[in-house]
């Protein structure tokens, strides 16, 4: 069986905990502590250089690391449902959606970030959320506007799909940063739905073994 | 002819770039002023809600935006040469690698987050050249650990492709932050390679029609 290695509350992990389990695909999880440091502990180092969660371990033991490069392998593998459509035109929207999140929000969020300006620019908790909270509301208002051009129930299609595995996660980032989701009424209504769907539950931070309160 | 909205020194301009001369791709290419704050005006705002550029504009009018969905688009689009190996595990590992420059090191790097932290943290010309130097640092050594690994010529490949298309203007950007490249053996190494090779050049910022000294 494949390997996530992967942190409840990591926003990267639980967009691959939503890709497979809209697969269907099982791994076993395996928890690296970020609250403890463990990923910048040897064992880890030596699966992602970069001491990153998620890193997906495949049976012959091939590891892959940075969500959206794990998502692209598990759907050129696992076929159906395709996260991804066939259209290049569409792919590419949704992609450039999911890299607004995954390029333009979630890594200036991270925790390696906000910790650097705590310590070098000696912001204190609430300067780090005022810093979380406003590249997550700029990226969030850009992405409101593209899915308010779209009918469908999904950012621009019909089930939640790639783009949707990235919306999640980053909207439980959002809450806990308190930015008002009522601001993007779109991609609020596309959070709720998701969160009805087996496999977002399934992948919900709070679900996972080893959550804490 | 498609039209590439972008700017000679931005990063993912200039991933643009090279993609699309690696390809024989012809585009217009119309320069957005970053310096002059053009990106953040009605016009280019109407075409990226982001106020990001580049923007891709196809024959029909459809824009595309963020740098990687259109090198993926191109890559769907005009097949040869293939800027991504066909096997779903290199794939997967040379976006892996993409995804660090593109989302881990470039982002945070970017104009709006050095322009934040001197507004916000009270850093000056010197902070936010030790901020970024400090960002590409971090990637490029788990990069050049993972380049270091594989005897190809290029990163796990024996021609410039995908990768390449992010690792020289983020290479570019290093060395105006004064990042000493020698840190970064194999990566220097692949650097210089590309540097030679036509596509590289024609894309490069000192050669583009909005470039000033």
């Amino acid at each position: 069986m494949m390997k996530l290695y992967g942190y409840w509350r990591s926003s990267a992990s639980y967009r691959v905990r939503i890709a497979l389990a809209l697969k269907g695909v099982e791994a076993e999880h395996i928890a690296v502590n970020l609250r403890e440091g463990e990923q910048k502990g040897g064992a880890h180092i030596s699966r992602n250089a970069q001491g990153f969660v998620p890193v997906l371990e495949l049976e012959d033991g091939t590891q892959l690391t940075q969500s959206l490069a794990i998502m692209d392998y598990l759907d050129a593998t696992f076929r159906e449902p395709a996260l991804m459509p066939a259209d290049a035109v569409l792919r590419s929207k949704i992609l450039a959606a999911s890299l607004t999140i995954a390029s333009d929000i979630s890594p200036i969020q991270n925790l390696s970030v906000l910790n650097y300006i705590k310590a070098e620019h000696g912001q204190d908790g609430e300067g780090a959320k005022k810093w979380a909270a406003h590249w997550i509301t700029q990226g969030f208002t850009a992405l409101e506007k593209t899915a308010q051009t779209y009918d469908t129930p999904y950012f621009m299609t019909h089930e939640p799909r790639f783009f949707e595995c990235c919306l999640v996660p980053q909207t439980y980032n959002a809450r806990r940063f308190g930015v008002d989701m009522d601001q993007f009424p779109k991609l609020k209504e596309i959070d709720a739905l998701c969160c009805e769907h087996p496999a977002f539950i399934k992948a919900a931070p709070g679900n996972q073994a080893d959550a804490t309160p």
